[in-house]
């Protein structure tokens, strides 16, 4: 239930105020080289706290290799990465017990774990897990090999300037979210299986283990539902299937067609806004006020990008180890 | 890679031209009530053919049930059910095998099964098999026991007046797109997990299953990407959980809250459009004129609902039979 | 639960007295021939009818391709097959429905489907399914190339003279059992995982899939826990990986080391026995004497080499898939 | 590949001489009380070192919780166990690299991983990882509640004395096997399915992830092949179920039966024996005399009770957990 792909399966786990997060990854080839140096960038990039808007805590955040790294490659048995959780403040949180946070998972995970679930800072619903599909993505991204998965921010609170979406939400003081598109090339044709398997159903898939994701959309997307046919249809123009257009993003019949692999994804605002909000304290049955202590990232999606990339490598990667295998029996 | 499901698991088979499509579902529990007559107004809703704008193929598409059924009831051991393909003219497609029709999947498969693929009418990708998920859902539906799953067109065209939407389609020799929506309602809050397999990861899995589907969005969807979080946040007001607003369409954290699922879809305009188009002659190596024969749907969203309900109702039969086993042995 | 292997992945469906038995092969790669003669000889094998000692039951047994065939080769789509339950004759068994054959899964089919079970002639669990199986290993061992997957009784009731240990049990008037042996030529080292999907792993999971099977040793096998390690030890002679003895079966570590695979399986005598013996009546909670009606095997030992066979390249075609794409990437 | 279970699902990683082994569990029930405490028993169970053939090897572990149990019980996120590896001395190993050990996985780990395994200690293929697999059962046997999982050693060497059987292999300065048998009380009728997810392949899939081992029989096992039906097949004698003898070991048609469940393991004797061997060295191309340093057990069966009981106790848990909600929903 938290491991994800047929053949670089990935498992997560850990808490946002536990002793670590880390993940482990079965299926990963033997001899990928893989060095603690390689995930700094897009640790780095996940981290936030240099920009407005980010929160200001801070973890070291270097992988530390459990297993399946030896001689700085990877061996072909399972890897297991931890990241340890230096910086943790549970104090903040202790006293909110009963007062289930809105737009947080505290309500649905009491429900579901019968409150035995770890609820210092959302425990295992924390977007501190996001740092073990960051790492994640870094092998995958290794195992694409010369193919590129890139993702930026379109926009913030509705805005394309970027700073000015932002400075809107701290004049506010409220949180804000925002568009990110993925963008990905350099991958063959024939990743993806019809139906239930289709390349957009597995990124999909993938994406919204995402906290905060509320939407995705492949090529033109919602766009498509206001067009006519003949508009959108992306005319095939030579023998390697380059199309003249790429309404369809990449990706036909749920395989992909050899084009830029094109998607978009909306972010909601960050649940913890400064504002005064209103909930239920299950103690007492009654509403209440509430207002958010601790470090919170007003916009969460400045740091979506690099998971973004990261989920979409995993599934990519995956996809291009089942197809490596088709070709080659007969 | 064509099955959907970790207890309720669904594998759908078939051409559009070949001798059947069908449906495996291994994991059924034992004593469901299941007759032929149980499928025939889903299907019948499937079929179009009545409506303006849905093609005039037909088949009885009476289920057979081949396996898995004895005296009207389940059995628990794995459950086949066939569809006979009676009412298809390959002829119309023979001619056309070395021209990739735009926006259907011919290249792609071409590329992937490496000329192997029955290409008769698309085949295994043809649109056919949603009877197949159609069939599922309908047993799916029957273990929701009192829940709801209720999808329906938002827009055709971009126009919420339905006939207007597809009047302009008629009057343009073009196809046309649409948006659906699908409501949840009866269902337990504690349902998906977080990270991989979220609510919306496994809702969003099976909808991509789905031909012709370019967008998902939860809740407010993408309209949460411009809102703060004060607004977006829906305040919980009670013990079970019902918030005063949805903007999370019943979903928090990857678990479904209590509240009503709520989900939107982008149809892409049908690919076989009446227009005439352009695309590559593999043969030849030359782009050439094309236009589409056979029977076609002008706007494939028309047919899209219930089988949007259908795969709505495996994801969530899956996860509800999976939820009862977590509560039970502590 | 009814399915077997990552990537070649085999379902089987169907009861004994209902209208087909059948498979789906998910995973199956494209452009392998396949016509209803491939079928022929391993069918033939498995059917009985010709020696003393196997049932007088005869079904046709031709496979009707429902999907993933065209143009006598596979698709890449999913491979259905059906095999129409011609022969039956349920009367038979109606009347012993209270009655638990000793031996068979009435008793536990009714405890586990809550009676919902098709009982006739054992319904889902009968070996009937396994011409299922066989045609899942026709396939199979098309994919294994060149490699040969040979199985041969080695003693039926204790005697390694095969004609005489059945005329024993035809003498006593009861049914008998036997050993069974497979042996694997011509695959490479460096099949199957450490740990939990070792190479003896996966085959005795599948092996065990198989009616009647009671044990399975592989190499020296039980001798092996009375031997030294200096006698058990395979000494390598040269860097193709040769052993000057083969004590480990071809597997070491749970991976193949390119040498000959050998494993015994241990098949109980046929439960249906021409004896009489005694059983509950669930109805009346009495004891009851009880003697088998209806046509039966006296030594189902004799059908299983084909069928062993068959769930042997089952599980090493898979495994093969699966190592092709290991190599590749990197 | 390095994961077992479909409810309660175990991931296995780590290496002889590197950081650490440990594992995973997903899918395990929140709310199951967990603290070291529990153990301890079992690691002790395992470690040997207090008898006579065992390795002097100690390891302090204990196991390090790095996710999951909050306030010493699980919370129903995924659960991550560590156990340091604090006694290695890798010197041993680094000089026989190119000498593959007979009855080792050295020569297939290098055909397989290309030359990137760790090969220290035999490095992922290490018996050290079995502490992983105690692990597990530690959890599993919780989840049976008071359901027993016992085996012991039925001989050593051949000798039911197992004092003089070991005394026998001291004499003669070689490593000896043994069988041991594992008996299961208190379960349910009706875990397990027919075909391929039967008790038995679970059972013996699980069985032989465990080193070492050779063979697997239920009940009578091959002594059945030498049985006449009458004999074997076992009188229902009430309407629990409850045989008049056990020949069939508590599973019928691959589903439990409510009586007790019995099955017996080959366990070959130690790979690496005090006596001179001779193997290839892969470097020279050359054979070569070979004699095994560093500490080692003389017979790998005396370990082996605790750990059988844990792979039991995983499957039995896992299907116990399966079985839970099929009778629920209908």
């Amino acid at each position: 239930m938290n491991s994800f792909g047929r053949i670089f399966k990935v498992t997560i786990f850990g808490e946002s105020h536990g002793e670590s997060v880390g993940l482990n990854i079965d299926g990963c080839p033997a001899g990928l080289p893989l060095t603690v140096e390689d995930f700094l960038v897009d640790i780095e990039r996940r981290k936030g706290g240099t920009q407005k808007g980010t929160t200001p805590r801070k973890e070291d955040d270097l992988p530390i290799f459990k297993s399946g790294v030896f001689n700085n490659k990877t061996t072909g048995a399972p890897l297991t990465i931890l990241f340890e959780n230096k910086n943790t403040r549970s104090g903040d949180y202790e006293k909110q017990r009963a007062v289930p946070r809105p737009g947080h998972a505290d309500f649905v995970a009491h429900q579901k774990f019968g409150g035995n679930e770890d609820y210092r800072g959302g425990g295992h619903f924390s977007g501190r897990l996001t740092v073990a599909l960051v790492a994640a993505g870094v092998i995958a991204k290794k195992l694409l090999g010369s193919a590129t998965v890139t993702a930026n921010i379109l926009e913030i609170g509705g805005e394309k300037d970027l700073e000015k979406g932002l400075q809107n939400a701290i004049d506010h003081k409220d949180s804000i979210g925002g568009i990110v598109e993925c963008r990905v090339n350099g991958l063959p044709a024939g990743l993806g299986e019809p139906f239930f398997d289709s390349a957009e159903s597995l990124l999909s898939h993938a994406v919204f283990a995402i906290p905060a994701i509320r939407g995705i959309e492949f090529g033109t997307g919602f766009a498509a539902a206001r067009m006519y046919g003949s508009e959108h249809n992306d005319a095939i123009e030579d023998m390697t299937g380059k199309t003249r257009t790429n309404h369809a993003g990449g990706i036909v019949g749920g395989i992909t067609n050899g084009n830029e692999i094109v998607f978009r994804i909306a972010v909601k605002p960050t649940s913890s806004t400064p504002k005064d909000q209103q909930t239920l304290n299950w103690e007492s049955g009654e509403i209440e006020n509430f207002s958010v202590k601790g470090r919170h990232d007003l916009c969460i999606a400045l740091r979506v990008p690099v998971v973004l990339e990261a989920v979409t490598a995993m599934v990519l990667a995956d996809l291009l180890l089942l197809e490596q295998r088709i070709k080659r029996l007969i």
